[in-house]
C-alpha cells in the first residue's frame, strides 16, 4: 500500500477548500449566472489593467473629444465602431464645458461617452472638469454619468476662465478635490484617472512641485495616470522614474500625439503650452503645406517613439490622442502590431459595456443588423437574460418612436440613399431589384452599388455571403429576405467565418431566413408548409397583426448555440414569437421611415412603399434539422412552384 | 397587385394579438423559465385526465395500501420505481386511522404517498377519512400534505368505530363534509376524488339515495369519482348511466380488482359487504388451494370486463387495486396494450413530481444512480435551477446524516451484499475484484454475481453498458469507477439508449468519468493531464478535503445537452466543482457508511475499506471534445504506462 500524496505532478490549482454542505436551505438555489465568457467583460478598467500588464500583454486606448454637430455624432460613432475591431482598452471622451458637457444633446460629452458604453460596446473614461463648476453640478454629473453606465472619470482641474485665476475658497479649484469629491460620494464606484505632466504642468510651481501635486491626486484615490503629450521618449521615461522615486506605485499611462498636420500640431501646442524640439520643426517646417508626408513624418516619429518606450520594458499601455481621425494612428497601431484585429467574438453579437447588461447573453435574432435599436429599445430593463431567454411574460420592449436618432441613423445621407433604392420607382419589381442588387453586390441599372438597406446600414455579413446565391434567386421573385443564417453543425469556435466565444469549443446553427413577401407568396408558402410541420418552425405577421405561428406554446426557439470546454451551454439568439412582433412593427416601420420618405407625399414611388408597408407580411422560418442541409431553399422553390403550377387556384 | 389576404392554407395558429411593445421597462426582463418539454408535468390531476381524454389516450392508475414494516416499505418503494415504467397516470394510497396514518413513521400513508410523489416522481393521490377525526386533525394533515408536495386528495368518510355509527353534531360524518373543509381551508389547491358505489353504499338507505349524495359530493367540489370494485362490465356502465342521468358531468374511473387468490377475495368481500357473482364463485370454489389457477382465472376475468368497458367508448381509464402486488395488475395492462413502456424520458434523470420542482431541469452529475439522495439533499430548496446551473453562489445540499432512510436504503440485505462484496477481504486487490464483477457481470470468485455497489444500487444502466469493456479494463488495475458516460455527438432524442426530452430532437454529450482511486495512480494521472490541459476538465479530492481542479472560475460544465424543435437548449446534467465536494462527502461515507460497517470492528476486511476511505481519491474527468473519440481511456493508459515505466520515480 502507497501512502504518499500526489504532491508532485499537480498542474492544477489547488485549494484547500473545505466541503460546502450545510444543513441550511438556499435561496439562492436558482442559480441563472452568466458563465464567464469574456473574463474582461467583468472586470473594472484598473483590473484589466492589471491582468494585461501580468500576462505580458500591450495594450492602446484612444481619445476622441466630442463632435460640434449631430452629422458628425453619427460620423463619430461609425468611427467608434470601426476602431473598436483593432482592440482597444478603454477610449476616453474629453470635457468642454464650454460645449454644455453633460446635457442629452448628442454633441455632448455625457452622451457621446454613454453611447461609446452602451451601444458600441467600449471601455470608456468621461473626462470631467471642476474648476468654474459647482459641488452640486458636479455630483449631478456624476450621477448621470453612472446611471447611464459610465464606470471611469477621468478627473481634470480644467482651464480656468480669463486670464488671471484665483482660487475660489468654496470652489473646486484642482483635480484633486475632484477626486476627493468623488471618493467621497460615490466610494469605489468610478476608476479615476488623473493627468500628469511629462514636463511639469505650466502653472505649476516648479516640476518637483508638480510631481508632488500628483502624488496627492493618487492619494485621494486616483487609480492611474494617463500623461499630456510628449515629444522624446527619454521625456517620459524620466517623468515615469521621478513618479516612482516619490512613491507614486500606479499605472502611469505615456499619452501619444502622432503629429498628423502642421496647424493642428501649433494649435495643440499652443494650448499645451508644450515646446516642440529643434529636430522636429526642421524637419516640420520645410513641408508644412504637404499634409501628406507631415503625417507620414507624424507616424514614423510616433512609430520609434512608441517602439522606444515598448523597448524599456517599463511600458505597458499607449495613449492615443487621435483628434477624431483614424488614419495616422490607427497605421501607428498596425506598424506597432498592437491593432489586434481578431475576428473572435465572445458572442455572436456585439455586446454592450453598460454594467447592468455584464450577465446579458441571449438575445432575439431579429436585431442582429440593427443591434443599438435593440440596446436601445432595452435600455429600460432592470435585469438582462441569460442562459435562457425564457417564455413566462412577454418581454417589454420601449417603442422606437424616433428613427433619426444619432446612433440609429443610416450613416448615407438622401441623395446617396436615393441612387441605391432608385430616384423612381415603376413597381414592386423596382423593389425586388434593390435587394437584390444589396445581396448581389452587383450595381442596380443606374450604376450605384446598393450597400445598404432599411434594414442592414452594413453590407452583407461575411456569414450571409454563404447564402448569396440562394438570398439573390429569392430576392429576385419577390422574397424579399432581411436577416438569415446558415446551419452549422459543429464548427470550432476559432472559424473566422461563424466562430464566437473561446477557443477549444464548437458553435452550432439551425438555418434562419426572414424576408417580407407578398399575400400571395405567404398563402403557397403555408401550404407548402404543412408538408414540413415538424421541421420548420415559422411565424407570419403583417402591419395589421395578423398573426399566424406553429411555435409551440408560444416557445423560444435557440438558434444559435455554443459547448465550449469546463463551461455551462451557451445560447446566444433565439427566435421568441413574442419579441417577434415588437420586431415586426419596427420592421414595418424602416420601410416608411426610412424608404418611402425620400419620396414627396403622393408620388408613385412613395405609393409603392405604402402598398408593400400596407399588404407584405413578415415571415420568419427555422429549420429545426440543423444536421441536415437546410430545407428552407426546398421550402421557397416548393412555393414557388406551387404558384406556377396551372391548377393553382 | 394582388390584395387578397391568405385566408387559406393556413396550416398554423392564428391569433390575433396585438403587438407586445410598450414604454414599460419590465421587472421581469430576466426570465429564467423552464421550457415545457413534458406538458403533463405542468398540469394538474383533472387537466391530465382531460386532455388524456380529448387525444384519446387510454390510460390506467394503481391503488397500493401502506405497509405494516420498515422493510415491506423499502420493498413497495422499489415496486413504485417497477411499475412507473409502465406510465401509471397516478397511484393513490390508502389511509388507515389505526396505522398512524398522518405520522413521520416511514410506514404512514402519508410518508409512503409522498415518497411516490418526490422520490418516485409519480403524480399521487393520498387517502383521507374523516370519521372519527377532528377538523384540527384534518386541516393539519392537509397542511402537512401539502408542503410535502402532494396535490391531490381522495376524500372518504372512513369506517366508523364500533357497531352501531351514530353522527356527531360537531364532527365530519360525511365525506362530503371533508370535501367542503378542502375546498373551504384550501381553496383549488387540491384535486379532490370521491368514492363511489356502482351497487350503491351498503349504508345508505337506497342506490338512489347514493346516488344523490354522490351528486353531492361533486357539487361540493370532488373533481372525478373512482368507483369500489364491481365483478360486471355492465355493473358499471349502468352506474355511469345512472350518474350522468342525475347531472354528474365529472370523470367516473372505474375501480379494476384483478381477483388474485381466493383469502384475499373473501376479505375484500367481507369489508366491501359486495355479493360475489354466482358465475364467479362455480369457477373459484373448485380451484380455491391452487393459487395459480385463481390467479389465472382473475387475469382472464379482468382483461375481458376491461375490455368490455373500454369497448363501449365511455371508459377512458382503469383505476387498479392492486393489494401492493405487481404481476396481476401488469399482465392484465399488458394484455390489454395499457402497460407503455416508453424508453423515452422527459430529462435523462427521474424528476420529482413536487410541485416546486416543476422547473427543474439541471442536475449534478454526480448523483445519476443516486436520485433520491439528491432529492433528499436538496429538499429544503425554495427554488430550483433551470436553464442554467449557475456558479454564483455554493449551493446548500443538505446534510445525509441517515443513510439508512427506508428510501435511500439498499434493497439487498447484509447477507446478500457480504456474498456480493466478500464475506471477507484480504487486499486491496479484493476491492478490485468486486468492482470488476460488478461491471463484467461475472460471477465472483465465490460464484455469486454483484449486482450493485453501495453508490450504485441497481444493475449497470444500458448505456453504461457501451462503456463495458474499457470499464472492466481499469477497474481490474485499480481504477474504481461509480459514474460514467459515453460521449455522444448528436444522436436522435429517440435513441433507445440515450434519448431523452421530445421527439424531432437531437442529444449530446460529453465522455464523463468519475473514480476512486489510489494516490500513487493520482500523481501519475496529474503528471498525464498536463498533456490534455485544454482538452480534459478534472477534480481529484480526498476524504481530508484536499482538493485539485482545472475548472476554469469554479464553473459547471456541462455534459449532457439536447436541442429541440421550438424550443430553447436543455442542458440536464452538468460537472460543478462545487457541487462535488458535498457529493464527495456522500461518496467516500458510502465506504465506511455501506460497506466497512458489513465487518467487525477492527476486521482486516474493516480495515481495508478504512484504509481506502482515508487514503483513496475520488476524481471525475471530463472529455470536452465531444465529437472526437473520448480520450478519456487514452489518459488512464498513458498514466498506467508512466506507473510501469522503469523510470517512474
Amino acid at each position: 500500500m502507497v501512502n504518499e500524496s500526489p504532491s508532485s505532478g499537480s498542474s492544477g490549482s489547488r485549494s484547500d477548500g473545505g466541503s460546502s454542505s450545510g444543513g441550511e436551505s438556499s435561496k439562492d438555489s436558482s442559480r441563472c449566472s452568466t458563465p464567464v465568457l469574456d473574463a474582461e467583460r467583468h472586470e473594472r478598467l484598473r483590473e484589466k489593467m492589471r491582468r494585461r500588464q501580468e500576462a505580458g500583454d500591450r495594450w492602446f486606448s484612444l481619445e476622441f473629444f466630442p463632435p460640434r454637430t449631430a452629422n458628425a455624432a453619427v460620423n463619430l460613432i461609425s468611427r467608434f465602431d470601426r476602431m473598436a475591431v483593432g482592440g482597444p482598452l478603454f477610449i476616453d471622451v474629453t470635457w468642454h464645458p464650454a460645449g454644455d458637457p453633460g446635457s442629452d444633446k448628442e454633441t455632448s460629452s455625457m452622451v457621446i461617452a454613454s453611447t461609446a458604453v452602451n451601444y458600441c460596446g467600449l471601455e470608456t473614461i468621461l473626462h470631467m472638469t471642476c474648476c468654474n463648476q459647482t459641488k452640486e453640478e458636479l455630483t449631478a454629473y456624476l450621477h448621470k454619468a453612472k446611471h447611464l453606465g459610465l464606470k471611469n472619470i477621468m478627473a481634470l482641474r480644467g482651464d480656468p476662465i480669463g486670464e488671471e485665476w484665483e482660487e475660489e475658497v468654496e470652489g473646486f479649484n484642482y483635480a484633486v478635490d475632484l477626486v476627493k469629491h468623488i471618493r467621497c460620494e460615490f466610494d469605489d464606484y468610478f476608476d479615476i484617472c488623473v493627468a500628469g505632466y511629462p514636463k511639469g504642468h505650466p502653472d505649476a510651481e516648479s516640476y518637483e512641485a508638480d510631481l508632488r501635486y500628483l502624488k496627492e491626486k493618487v492619494c485621494a484615490g486616483a487609480d492611474f495616470i494617463i500623461t499630456q503629450l510628449f515629444f522624446r521618449s527619454r521625456t517620459f521615461l524620466q517623468f515615469l522614474k521621478d513618479c516612482q522615486a516619490i512613491g507614486i506605485t500606479c499605472p502611469v499611462v505615456p499619452g501619444i500625439f502622432p503629429i498628423q498636420g502642421y496647424h493642428s500640431l501649433r494649435q495643440l501646442v499652443k494650448l499645451s503650452k508644450l515646446e516642440v524640439p529643434q529636430e522636429i520643426k526642421d524637419v516640420i517646417e520645410p513641408i508644412k503645406d504637404n499634409d501628406a508626408a507631415i503625417r507620414n513624418y507624424g507616424v514614423e516619429l510616433a512609430v520609434s517613439m512608441c517602439r522606444e518606450l515598448l523597448d524599456s520594458g517599463l511600458v505597458h499601455g499607449l495613449h492615443f490622442y487621435t483628434l477624431n481621425r483614424e488614419v495616422a494612428t490607427t497605421e501607428v497601431l498596425k506598424r506597432l502590431g498592437l491593432w489586434k484585429e481578431d475576428p473572435r467574438r465572445p458572442l455572436p453579437w456585439a455586446v454592450s459595456a453598460h454594467p447592468k447588461r455584464r450577465v446579458e447573453d441571449v438575445r432575439p435574432i431579429f436585431w442582429a443588423s440593427r443591434p443599438k435599436s435593440y440596446i436601445y429599445r432595452t435600455q429600460e430593463w432592470d435585469e438582462f437574460p441569460n442562459g435562457r431567454w425564457g417564455n413566462s411574460s412577454s418581454p417589454a420592449f420601449g417603442e422606437l418612436k424616433d428613427y433619426y436618432l444619432f446612433y440609429l441613423k443610416s450613416k448615407s445621407p438622401r441623395e446617396e440613399l436615393l441612387k441605391m433604392w432608385g430616384e423612381e420607382l415603376t413597381s414592386e419589381e423596382s423593389v425586388f431589384e434593390v435587394f437584390t442588387c444589396y445581396i448581389s453586390g452587383e450595381h442596380n441599372k443606374n450604376g450605384h452599388k446598393v450597400t445598404c438597406l432599411p434594414w442592414n446600414d452594413d453590407p452583407l455579413a461575411t456569414e450571409t455571403n454563404l447564402l448569396k446565391k440562394e438570398l439573390e434567386k429569392v430576392n429576385r421573385r419577390g422574397i424579399l429576405t432581411i436577416n438569415s443564417q446558415p446551419n452549422i453543425n459543429g464548427k470550432p469556435s476559432t472559424d473566422p467565418i461563424v466562430g464566437w466565444g473561446p477557443s477549444g469549443g464548437y458553435v452550432f446553427q439551425k438555418a434562419y431566413l426572414e424576408f417580407f413577401t407578398s399575400s400571395e407568396i405567404v398563402t403557397a408558402l403555408l401550404r407548402v408548409l404543412r408538408k414540413y410541420e415538424l421541421r420548420v418552425n415559422y411565424h407570419i405577421v403583417n402591419a395589421r397583426d395578423e398573426n399566424i405561428t406553429n411555435a409551440p406554446d408560444l416557445q423560444p426557439n435557440a438558434v444559435t448555440w455554443g459547448i465550449f470546454p469546463g463551461r455551462e451551454i451557451i445560447q446566444p439568439t433565439v427566435v421568441d414569437p413574442v419579441s417577434f412582433l415588437s420586431w415586426k412593427g419596427e420592421a414595418f416601420a424602416l420601410w416608411i421611415e426610412q424608404w418611402a420618405k425620400l419620396y414627396e407625399e403622393e408620388s408613385p414611388s412613395r405609393m409603392i412603399i405604402q402598398y408593400i408597408h400596407d399588404n407584405y407580411y413578415l415571415v420568419n422560418l427555422v429549420d429545426n434539422d440543423f444536421p441536415l442541409d437546410s430545407c428552407l431553399w426546398q421550402v421557397l422553390d416548393d412555393t414557388f412552384e406551387l404558384l406556377s403550377a396551372p391548377t393553382q387556384c
